[in-house]
């Protein structure tokens, strides 16, 4: 069957659009009177965001715990402190303001509050919780698709892993996605974010499954974004161009794509992750290069696949061209192709494919081998 | 804005695939023991369906209350009896086995059985129930979407309407769609389930808004049944064909086209309904006769959606070429585009206009006046 069998699950009440987070506070207040509101490192105070949800929630009446700090790259620790302090003051509900790391990081943090178990021994399943607090995301950061998604990635420097933990509790109540939230969202950043939905789609379209109509509906979210993501970069306030983008990363990764398909791929993200790891690279900095590198080491393995989304995005006719197309598309955008193109030279090969090793970086449905790793390593190299 | 703020919410557990009611005993048995299972008139009795939910159910250990003679064109009348019966047999949840007809009325049998109002007054907005009985769905018509949505659209031929009734309570918990279950599915309510998801695709977009990606998601559902539709005709007993359609089907209304829109139009089915109520008519036929007609009517007025539509769809260049690629499209499955196809003769004009006139049948979002309604009416007729 070209449609696998499949469930589609996905309660998340999305609010999108310019405005929508006057409907914070009350949807708030639904799940709890304390609250722990979880951001990162100030840019969000910066831009005024800070301010209009803090002013939502205590026009709602509630109470507000801060867990500030969140890293780029989320690191186990801060997830730690704030579920400790979101005991010590026996928070109810979680407002999480930012983009992937801080929401990440919240629903580990909701998931540690409410089961009392360690984040880091949930996400490598060594508990297994089940309640959490209810988390509501304000989004700044067009990207991860995380919140409308129950996955969340978290890295651990001490186990030098940084994995992701894929469950039902994880689902945000309530997202509000005010595309003007993200107007101040730096150039290299968008572009990374532009970057990280494609590499969504794509991972999912490689995965097992060929539905029909679900691959076309994948072809046009990608297209969507090559079509408005340049001319964002070069009009980086327009608030139109910025929904655009929004509405993309979030349906590239709510489950939609895989209606129809038994799993995704994610072997190219199992490889960024140990990029970030090592350089703390941008993750989606990370994914235009090793896509690059892995679609090189699969184009005769998957060869039909590969020329069937040349031909939907491009009108490419082979796969060499179909490369060439991706490939240009990053680079017009400035998202790195190469790992030279971030400053990462030739001594660090064996570096890279020891933790590629280490971790058993591969893919779900096209495994990948030591043999494998070394030679995509070796074509994350080479244009 | 292109994208107009919306919310999106769909809590619904779908399960899709060749096989799945195995697992329906076991989703039943979460919500409640004892069950009312509604189903229609027979057919699924004659092709087994009935049999295997009912092994199901009982393998689960659940006791089976039982309301068949669901009438294709679902009437009040029916729904009364029903909660009646439920009421007295202190049912916790409902098993809804049959296409659009079966589990919309069983969605307004739940609110009637747990609020205790009765179905037409919550339909008519006379009440506000606060509470439902959990609905578990086996779908057995691709065609409504009414699966995986929170509509329901009963008759009464008391008062003389059909009328849809949206909330969010009507949500079934979990459906099951295994596209074996619709192999059997008769020719001529093949074409007209078909029709019916087309013309929920092109009710939403004539609705109020154009995001860009959902403009071209909506494209790719409609061009994905004009696809596999003709092919499912020659081959119905071909799996792989119906789940194309089973999925197209939900697709096209499960709250997806309608990101990025204030709302839909509707004005189509108003109409159709009218048709329905006063002939019997097959909701998916009244649809395409409808269809041709309400385009010709604004065919000025939103030319350029209707442009924008036919290049997408049919490669066509203007609004007439768009107008007969669809027109040739509903004649070659042999759904009727005008009101001779179904064998009603021109004596019938004013009863219509006045059935029409007196429900005040409208869009959402372009309007009807009466003299639309006369002209609209009048386009029914002619090719």
């Amino acid at each position: 069957m070209a449609i696998e069998n499949f469930t589609a699950y996905n309660p998340v009440r999305l609010h999108f659009g310019e405005g929508v987070t006057g409907g914070l506070g009350k949807s708030a207040a639904k799940y709890g009177k304390k609250v722990l509101l979880v951001f990162g490192k100030g840019s969000v105070k910066k831009y005024g965001y800070y301010d209009r949800v803090v002013e939502q929630l205590k026009m709602a009446g509630l109470e507000i715990v801060e867990y500030s700090g969140i890293k780029p790259n989320p690191v186990i620790e801060d997830v730690r402190m704030a579920t400790g302090l979101g005991q010590r003051e026996n928070i109810e509900v979680i407002v999480a303001l930012g983009g992937g790391s801080v929401i990440d990081s919240a629903k580990i943090i909701a998931l540690a509050i409410a089961s009392g178990y360690d984040g880091w021994d949930i996400i490598k399943h060594k508990v297994k919780p089940e309640k959490t607090i209810p988390l509501i995301c304000v989004l700044t950061l067009a990207a991860t698709g995380t919140e409308m998604n129950a996955g969340a990635v978290v890295q651990n420097h001490d186990t030098g892993e940084k994995i992701g933990f894929v469950h039902e509790l994880n689902f945000p109540k309530e997202s509000f996605l005010d595309p003007s939230f993200t107007v101040t969202v730096p150039k290299n950043h968008t572009t990374y974010g532009i970057t990280d939905l494609i590499a969504h789609a794509l991972e999912v379209y490689f995965g097992e499954g060929e539905p029909p109509v679900i691959d076309q509906i994948t072809f046009d979210i990608i297209k969507d974004a090559m079509r408005w993501g340049p001319e964002l970069l070069d009009n980086p306030e327009n608030v139109e161009l910025r929904a655009n983008i929004m509405l993309d990363a979030t349906l590239a990764l709510n489950g939609l794509t895989r209606y129809g398909k038994k799993n995704g791929d994610w072997g190219v993200h199992a490889i960024g992750h140990e990029l970030s790891l090592l350089y703390d690279m941008p993750h989606g900095a990370s994914l235009s290069i090793v896509y690059m590198a892995w679609l090189k080491l699969h184009k005769d393995r998957i060869s039909e696949r590969i020329k069937k989304l040349g031909k939907n995005l491009f009108g490419a006719d082979s796969v060499e061209g179909t490369l060439d197309a991706i490939r240009l598309f990053f680079q017009s955008i400035n998202s790195p192709v190469t790992l030279q193109d971030e400053g990462i030279g030739e001594d660090q090969k064996e570096i890279i494919i020891r933790q590629l090793n280490k971790n058993s970086a591969s893919g779900m449905h096209h495994a990948l081998t030591d043999d494998d790793r070394r030679k995509i390593v070796a074509l994350m190299y080479s244009h």
